[in-house]
């Protein structure tokens, strides 16, 4: 039963810095760096914002007074710190996205399976797991890094499906879109750290591209029929993350997988002290492995008792 | 150039409130309210928290001390409340994810189509103008409410190609997946306030749903086939958009529209002024699709220069 804390943020709205802006703003201190061509965003520093323009092409260096010009949307990169002063370097999340994982939360539960069709996502994510074992062997980081490409596929899918449905229907979402897209984006942060510690190998990431052509075919089509099943399997497969990551631990503990400095990203998406490991990584991060398990079984029980997800207030922000 | 400050914001981190914490949590001063089988969130006061609990089935009804139970993922909702201390109506978005709209934003920026893929998005999309006026004519409210359905789209096709993208090649996405998906979720909030002033018609829904589908399947291929292309369309459509609503208050000043006062969730969302009115509600809409035009004629102008999404930040919160 955490709470959180979000102090005071400063969101720099990040906004147009068109030419004509540029021709006019004398009172400026900086002129503009103008990169054309180059794709890059030219930024300086006025005051606390930032702003920025991308020119584009050749015609709009050599007559930069031009009215014609009708492509500049320079839009604003937003230039943020960390606490310490230092930059902050990651773009897809901002430091007030970034939260304190709860690590209180009962790790043992399971949802025993009683109906038919809980059975069946039952025995599928077993099924699934044994050629996953057999792959992987005791390769922890591997199957983290390669089974996390995956695992950020389903809240993609079902919030886009809910988010196509609400716009159908004239219909409010319930907070569901948003809360399957966080846990997308949860799982691909996953990810993105899981890739500092286990480069993938070329038929690594082959492998990836098939599975992920086919297990969100196979998902899209699952939530499109039943959204019961496809958020029960979900609830199985996370209850597996959890298994698998404490195997992690395990073999972290022995020794047999070095215990290496927590990814930079790592430390800054779930606030980690500076000094954390791997271990600390992997504590986190099956955290909220059994977040995603109480909402996905959640969502199938919503769905079992013969309501629709938009009836049950989602749970936003619950990692 | 506005600044936006998001003042200090608590969030209630939803949590977990396991049976097992509901036998053993006798400090808790409120008993939990289990509601069996009913499918809603039973939910009660604990200072500023809510906690919830959904009974599942009957079993569980019968025997809440049986070790057995397994299927209890109550997930809380968070209780909220406006300045004025009334509650928070809206489950898809938080009181901190409002934002004040920027007016000051330049509505008359067009791309001068110059290439021959400009020039294809420009007749594509003026070319989808012709029926689209001859279907509406001068109702505006209903154009509105119709259009948004289909403006919520692109976004949400294009942020999660990119987030598959980012997935398969173990990519950072450099922001762009959360700048679409949120250009696609304030779509959809135009949708859920104009969906309170033009109520749609049996036909008009049905219509939806085969616009849906077609325009869905359409900017999914094209966005695989050039994201370039696609974002310019997009860019183009924003501009449309804008000049649709300059008709809209054109027709709201000549009075030919009745100026209603403005939904409240209008009033919620972009932090009107409770005696705001439509007219108002159409005035920062219109700001907003300004916005999404800057981003879209970006990302195609990022890409025309031979470069990926990522390798420029995205414009997040930049609406
Ligand atoms: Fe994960
Ligand atoms: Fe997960
Ligand atoms: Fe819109
Ligand atoms: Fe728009």
């Amino acid at each position: 039963m955490m709470k959180r804390n979000v102090t005071v943020v400063h969101q720099l709205g990040p906004r147009l810095f068109s030419t004509s802006t540029i021709r006019t703003t004398t009172v400026v201190n900086e002129p503009p760096l103008r990169i054309g061509s180059v794709g890059v965003l030219a930024e300086w520093v006025s005051g606390v914002r930032f702003r920025s323009t991308l020119a584009l092409g050749e015609e709009q260096k050599e007559k930069p007074k031009s009215e014609a010009v009708g492509s500049y949307w320079g839009v604003s990169p937003v230039k943020m710190t960390k606490e310490d002063g230092s930059d902050w370097k990651w773009k897809s999340f901002r430091p007030w996205e970034a939260y304190a994982p709860d690590m209180s939360i009962n790790l043992h539960k399971h949802h025993v399976p009683t109906t038919f069709l809980d059975k069946i996502a039952y025995w599928t994510v077993k099924g699934l797991r044994l050629p996953t074992d057999i792959f992987f062997q005791r390769r922890y980081g591997c199957r983290a890094m390669m089974l996390e490409t995956v695992a950020a596929v389903p809240g993609m899918v079902g919030g886009m499906l809910l988010h196509c449905k609400s716009l159908r229907r004239f219909e409010h979402s319930g907070g569901w879109i948003k809360a399957l897209l966080e846990e997308a984006e949860n799982e691909r942060m996953h990810l993105m750290t899981f890739m500092e510690v286990a480069k993938p190998r070329w038929y690594e990431r082959a492998l990836v591209i098939t599975v992920q052509g086919i297990f969100f075919n196979a998902y899209f089509f699952a939530y499109l029929a039943s959204p019961k099943l496809a958020h029960r399997v979900v609830g199985y497969l996370e209850e597996e993350a959890i298994h698998s990551y404490t195997e992690f631990l395990k073999e972290l503990d022995k020794g047999k997988i070095e215990n290496v400095p927590a990814p930079a990203i790592a430390i800054d998406y779930w606030r980690l002290p500076a000094d954390s490991t791997l271990r600390d990584v992997v504590m986190v991060v099956r955290a909220d492995e059994a977040h995603h398990r109480d909402v996905n079984h959640f969502a199938s029980d919503i769905h079992s008792q013969g309501h629709e997800l938009r009836e049950s207030p989602a749970p936003l922000g619950y990692h």
